[in-house]
């Protein structure tokens, strides 16, 4: 058994400790609230994320990084997407080479339209790029919690790394995959909140499951195709990163881009959605980063577009799916399998 | 605008013939019960199926099958799978040659192990199997019928048949797409049921999103296996006939085959389940003949042989899933790749 690290003491950094504490791991949860630290210490709980559930006792917290980390053999880097680059370059300091770098966090940084694992290896400037490790999958933190069962990927270039991630996650409720394809692992994860904000959208106007699996199947060939175009393998659009993740983020309504495409479904424009939400929308971000992507590169994203233009150019929804329904006449896959032919005809 | 008879009286003969009818056709809706027949003329409704939509008054309802099929340019048959020889061999009589016959029933015959294009192939004597086409995709009648937004796919091996039917159906709430892999088409439509079973069985014995996600995506990935094996196109599994309906199948508590599901999780046995259901449970058909199709053509089928074994073989849905996530550690994508590449890498 080995010391894992695992820094963002969140529900889904807790739910991760969970699964390595049940492997027999010893467990170092860092936070950057001390208070939050000493809570989870004396009642075994993280009351603020996962109330109900009794922590292992080889979970323990810690508010000083450089003691969080010590001696671990891997960390697990689980914080928002926006605090990825202080969190590295903090570690970058104080870091040992050997370990192995999981992170489980999603989203592109707008402006650079960096994925996670490109923000992490800028800032670590002792580890590669093909090293470092990505989890990603459908799992909501609450139900990993309870030892419901969960499947996720996890990818990385490096093979060995993912092997070894691999090996430090997965039990008996909780299967884990490995792919070398963390680029299409990564994308899968992030651009479904754009799907999933669409979602929201056709359930606020009233519309029922028809439209919604429509826009799934159809969001779906979307994301492979500019996946595609930036260098993902198509086929990981297709596994639990990517159709998986995108079923749970499109038809629970607990998650946050739906909440968000919801209120716009039902007319609200977006300054009044973000001040309800009182939160990050990773989905209005991402809707950004991925338009700029499709224009960049020239790919056909008729839904992301759609939504674009409802955030940001003052369309309604109904224009929207009056654009959409109305598009000409054609063949399903022509698309995808076009692409398909071009990675694999070789 | 053409004469087009839709044969079935049931909610989604009645939905489809209301788009037909939308478009401006004169729509002859057969019903195999007179009194039916007669109701739907006198109230312009079809009470028992679709109680509260009004129906245009383009079309109209046949008790008498020569007299619905009289000049019509094509037929759509939606009578149950297991009716389909029966209206095919009284159709056979009486047909004219050059309609278009189009088909959107969903199943596969057991013990033949045919599917609904192949029984209509066989009784219908001067009728080729490549003109014969299907109509699937995620589509509750109900919302048809409301005019809500709705994407199907329409496949036939004789591309201008499918086209032929695109060209009836399609207008701005009804997306229809082209496909020429019938074979792939009436495969999603029919194993699909298999997975909501599955479904239903995960949510029967408390488990959540990420249960169920694991289980789409998994399942969706031994459809493709399956159908590959039996000659169809991987990438249908991909469509709307494929990843659409099973959402769509999948996450409704109102599909037969998740209520069915549901009840075996909480612990009934099959002859229970079907007592309380009182009516063909499709999916528990589609098993059996996918656990044979399986076996014959030695394709690994893990979910499917899972719920084969609760249904025929006494095992408790926990000894699946533990059987399920105790398999031996893996690639994700290993599988699906294999069989793309056989296909696209020529």
């Amino acid at each position: 058994m080995s010391k894992i690290a695992v820094l963002g003491a969140g529900s889904w950094g807790t739910a991760l400790s969970i699964v390595l504490a049940d492997n027999g791991h010893e467990v170092c949860l860092w936070s950057h609230r001390k208070e939050q630290a000493e809570r989870i210490n004396s009642t075994h709980k993280n009351e603020k994320y996962l109330a109900d559930v009794s922590l292992p006792m080889n979970i323990k917290a810690f508010y000083n990084l450089e003691e969080a980390i010590k001696g671990a053999a891997a960390i697990v880097i689980v914080v928002p997407t926006k605090a990825i680059r202080e969190v590295c370059q903090e570690l970058n300091q104080i870091l040992d080479k050997g370990i192995t770098i999981i992170h489980a966090s999603k989203g592109i940084e707008p402006g650079t339209l960096k994925r996670v694992s490109e923000m992490v290896d800028e800032e670590l400037h002792h580890f590669k790029y093909e090293d470092i490790v990505v989890l990603s999958g459908p799992s909501h933190a609450e139900e990993v919690a309870l030892r419901h069962p969960t499947t996720v990927t996890v990818a990385a270039v490096n093979k060995n790394k993912a092997i070894h991630a691999q090996d430090l996650f997965i039990n008996e409720a909780f299967r884990v995959y490995t792919s070398s394809d963390i680029l299409g692992i990564e994308l899968g994860g992030s651009l479904k909140n754009i799907i999933a904000l669409g979602a929201g959208i056709s359930d606020g106007l009233g519309y029922g499951d028809n439209a919604k699996a429509a826009l799934i199947t159809r969001g779906l060939a979307e994301m492979a195709r500019l996946g595609t175009k930036l260098g993902a393998d198509p086929l990981s659009f297709l596994g639990l990163s990517g159709v998986g993740d995108l079923i749970v983020t499109c038809t629970s309504v607990h998650s946050r881009n739906w909440r968000a495409g919801n209120l716009l479904g039902k007319g609200h424009d977006l300054d009044d959605v973000l001040n309800q939400m009182g939160m990050v929308v990773e989905g209005v971000r991402t809707v950004k980063a991925a338009y700029q992507f499709a224009k960049e590169e020239a790919v056909e994203m008729p839904i992301t577009t759609g939504i674009y233009q409802i955030l940001f150019e003052n369309k309604t929804p109904k224009d929207i799916v009056e654009q959409l329904m109305g598009r000409t006449k054609r063949e399903e896959m022509d698309d995808i399998a076009h692409l398909l032919v071009e990675r694999y005809a070789k």
